[in-house]
């Protein structure tokens, strides 16, 4: 793999940000590779797991220099964060994130920005309920797909630049508009956390020993960080809430078809689910 | 571990009557096990993967110098096994099952056994999507609970010998009546399945490479034998009924909070749903 960048400065050096980092160093993608973090404990770590060759507590010091920035920190503090770096960037800079969700992300990072780089929304779909810069050499990026979300306004040089650092990291690249990532996004992450989040909290009193693969599997990503789910959630509320009315409505409905003991629908309910889950297993 | 029966019957040596006899078999607990399946096909797979010494395609064979019984067909069908197998069961014959559902599965086992054999209810904690004996190696029985619902009734000698086939398959028994674990496996096992499930018809065309490992853990269950599962559900309706009402207002709830963007009042319900499940995470 060439060079693609002089540097990349990658912003908020977590789970994330720290896979990036680790993926461009081992490909060479970059000249150097420098982060932020701003918790200095934080910081130490992410140089220490060879995330980045070095790791600043000033957003500054990471943007300068660096023609390619990544946002890595939670979606509701990126255009912040763009704003403040913005004064800091090469000319010509780059700069992309991998928020979860893209349409209030990329609007803020455009604003934010204004002439002084190009942005381009991306959103790698990796990810673990697992946290920080130590845990990122259990994300695996190759071959996971990348959505990345240009608009019209998008520069193609810049779109291209960004296509080049996911496919260098081993991805696959796909490119939705914002406002379609989160309808689809919603369905396939958003609303599953809260669904959840949701089955946790039934529990009662002594339950805990009866909890088997069946419901550590289904709840697994609950464990995820509350701060960062009511950013992401927050900032898809519309698509979110619209599709959670539509799934608490299934849920009564299956509800109903128990009470009447509707064996034939209440079967088709399942046949449905189980065809759907069949559909997505591909290589499970 | 020395043998504690002289036969053991599995009726249903799928995925985990499977289970069960290739235990039952390397840990000598029996000087037999003999295994009944309806379908032809599935007797010669059970034989051929050595989980049963012989299998038959009549129920009769295999309860004949069974002391002891296992019912592992779904649910539904247990009581009408039981009944057909009743006049062939050996004197003092113990019978257990291993149902996802208690109250229902004993008292028609009970009544269908009436005099003839001494009945125990029983629920191992193992399963997965997969269905058949092939796939009984992935089973893991050791260490995992095994869940015994005596009654008032129950003979304490027979509680003891089914007991002692859990033990002696390496799993930890734990008893509850039939009410309070079909109360508990509502909410960790029967509607986090039903949730899933509703979760998969949520997708629309063209979602599916947008599910990355987050949906297909929570989903993964959805999966699961839509027949076997319309029978549990139905036979746990009223407490499964009420939790899903329960799961339905839950989730309805936190699309209001999305509406309303209550921020604080979201993170309290991610906060609750993230607590509970680093609980019972245990191991993990």
């Amino acid at each position: 793999m060439t060079q693609q960048f002089d540097q990349i400065g990658i912003m908020g050096v977590g789970l994330i940000g720290g896979a990036v980092g680790l993926g461009a160093r081992s490909a060479g993608l970059a000249g150097r590779v420098v982060g932020y973090c701003r918790r200095p404990e934080a910081a130490r770590e992410a140089a220490s797991v060879g995330a980045v060759d070095d790791c600043y507590t000033e957003p500054a010091r990471a943007a300068e220099g660096s023609d390619l920035v990544l946002l890595c920190t939670g979606p509701g503090t990126m255009a912040g964060l763009a704003a403040e770096i913005a004064d800091y960037l090469p000319e010509g800079a780059v700069v992309t994130d991998v928020a979860s969700v893209k349409s209030r992300v990329v609007a803020g990072c455009v604003e934010a920005l204004g002439r002084k780089a190009r942005f381009v929304g991306s959103h790698p779909l990796a990810g673990s309920e697992k946290r920080g810069a130590a845990n990122s050499t259990e994300i695996v990026l190759a071959d996971s797909i990348c959505v990345m979300t240009p608009n019209s306004s998008t520069d193609p040089e810049a779109l291209e630049a960004v296509r080049g650092l996911w496919r260098g990291l081993g991805m696959e690249t796909v490119e939705l508009s914002p406002e379609e990532h989160d309808a689809r996004l919603a369905r396939t992450s958003h609303v599953p956390h809260l669904a959840a989040a949701a089955l946790c909290a039934l529990l009662r009193e002594g339950d805990g020993p009866f909890c088997a693969t069946g419901f550590r599997d289904v709840t697994r990503v609950a464990a995820g960080d509350p701060g960062m789910w009511t950013e992401i959630a927050l900032s898809n509320r519309e698509a979110l809430a619209s599709e959670m009315y539509k799934l608490a409505k299934r849920l009564q409905g299956a509800a109903d078809l128990l009470t009447a003991e509707d064996r034939e629908a209440l079967r088709q309910f399942l046949e449905e689910g189980a065809a759907r889950r069949r559909e997505i297993s591909g290589g499970e």
